[in-house]
């Protein structure tokens, strides 16, 4: 006979597991029926509503032994937030597919429900539903939702010769914690561990999408998959070309220990480092940027992304061929 | 050296995958903004949306050996879609995830794809966004948004002493078609193939859904878990019991045959059999329903659902237990 000190979810049950969870996520305004039916109903004052989802698969997207739950449910939040507020948009709800395998100690479903629950308060947003479904790896299905405020949804495709490339949150941190964790750093304490942070935790300005929309920002994205791919993306969109200028990025102090420890040239990771989910806008040249808007490049004729004139490759992250 | 015939989605890598998806995904009316941006835009004309959100995991809701990428697609949808009209809201717009394996040929890809349109194209919604993730196994997360045109959300907790039990759809269906593949049954034609293709395919009273807010249906469900099962959550959110008469439910001709087949009660699978997205509603007596409603049992005060007077285990399907 064993004694048996861990509680599962498989001790627990679905409908047990899903009873804990919602417990655990207070409804926000914005929640007009929430968790417990076949569907949430949830206020679109705005008459149109912005949807985004991700998945994000143990093992590819996160590991169990590099983040905890928590952390796991601040960067699944995140990321969805992100994609909300770079449309321009406030995040209102989340709904939550989690798949697990039976195994699975309900404190690290608890930490994954806090780590959502305090991710969303940053924005006003709450978990209005989801699903909970038995499987091998940890998988988190996870929808986002949000309110436009009456203003123009900012796209991709309105960056146009002569604009100015601005970013605000920041480049390069959660590269440089991944590569630290990667290479069997872990630190205690100090700009390293600030990086790990980063890797675990995101923090994206997501103040500064709805701001960027009120300012006039032609075209605008999240920064997921690296700055160099991404800008890709509103360069082909928008018909243009667009040109960086490495000097104008300030280095942060964690990327330039973790650059330091690891022998590496940090601008690599400022430029296709993912996961910070920095917001890349496209402004018009008159407009007066806010200090936390750091200005980078300038859009032009052409194609592509240059750096230093000159041109780039795909860099960043492709789920298939990486 | 091999010759390689067959084209993977590691091959075309992930843009490549989510160009050749969005081109078979046409856009429907209530889409703003599709795939291609941060998030999409959908109209809420309501000012208020329904949202549901299912994962479905391989080897767990479906096999790739017992399913193709269409049916796949057309089930993943429907459940969702149903989930959307139990709420007595229509169905406008789907968001999808889709975790996989580099090795999954991109035909597979193209029929899952074909199936969400196809059945989206049933009640006029249609996939607006997604996420491409790789994955050991295929894992679909899906997001379905709904509109209430006016009217209040149909939940659960409506059910009063007195009202009726009716439901519209098919009942036992899809469990007698899972018994036959699971007893190795690969039927060719003949009522035999209906219960299996009702498996592989549902085929939820999409209009149903709404008509019953119309008619002023008190709550409503769609039947997931088993009737018994699911009805048990209406008996607990509204605090009644429910009394079923078993010798109410028409025995589909596919269930019959199955049930001969297997030497089982057909009844088992009426009253537990999940995945047909029947959707169950309690009207108040007065109410005069449609012949497409059958009326099967009454809301009386007490708890838990009764079948002949005799009170029920939880059947259904739990997904950690089971």
């Amino acid at each position: 006979m064993s004694r048996r000190c861990v509680i599962t979810v498989g001790d627990l049950g679905e409908f047990g597991v899903v009873a804990r969870i919602a417990r655990r996520l207070p409804q926000g305004e914005s929640v007009l029926l929430g968790p417990g039916d076949d569907a949430a109903v949830v206020k679109a004052p705005d008459g149109r509503v912005v949807v985004t989802t991700d998945l994000l698969i143990e093992g590819r997207h996160f590991r169990r032994d590099w983040s905890s739950a928590y952390d796991v449910g601040r960067k699944a939040a995140a990321q969805n937030l992100s994609d909300i507020a770079a449309m321009g948009a406030i995040p209102t709800t989340l709904v939550v597919g989690l798949g697990m395998p039976a195994d699975v100690p309900v404190e690290w479903v608890d930490g994954l429900a806090d780590g959502f629950r305090d991710e969303c308060a940053l924005v006003g947003a709450s978990v209005a539903g989801g699903d909970i479904a038995g499987s091998e790896l940890v998988v988190i299905g996870v929808t986002a939702l949000g309110d436009l405020a009456g203003h123009a949804p900012v796209t991709r495709s309105g960056a146009r010769p002569g604009h100015v490339v601005a970013y605000a949150g920041r480049l390069g941190y959660a590269a440089a914690g991944l590569a630290l964790l990667g290479a069997g750093i872990v630190p205690a304490d100090g700009p390293l561990l600030e990086a790990v942070e980063a890797h675990r935790r995101p923090r994206p300005p997501y103040g500064q999408g709805p701001e960027a929309a009120r300012l006039g920002a032609t075209a605008m994205l999240d920064v997921s998959d690296g700055l160099l791919q991404d800008l890709g993306h509103v360069a082909e969109a928008s018909g243009v070309g667009i040109s960086l200028d490495p000097a104008a990025f300030p280095v942060g102090e964690p990327v330039a220990a973790a650059a330091k420890e690891l022998g590496t040239d940090p601008l690599d990771w400022i430029l296709t480092g993912g996961e910070d989910h920095a917001l890349a806008a496209i402004y018009p040249p008159e407009v007066r940027l806010p200090p936390h808007w750091t200005v980078v490049g300038r859009v032009s004729d052409g194609a592509n992304v240059k750096v230093s004139g000159r041109a780039t490759g795909p860099g960043g992250w492709d789920h298939f061929r990486a």
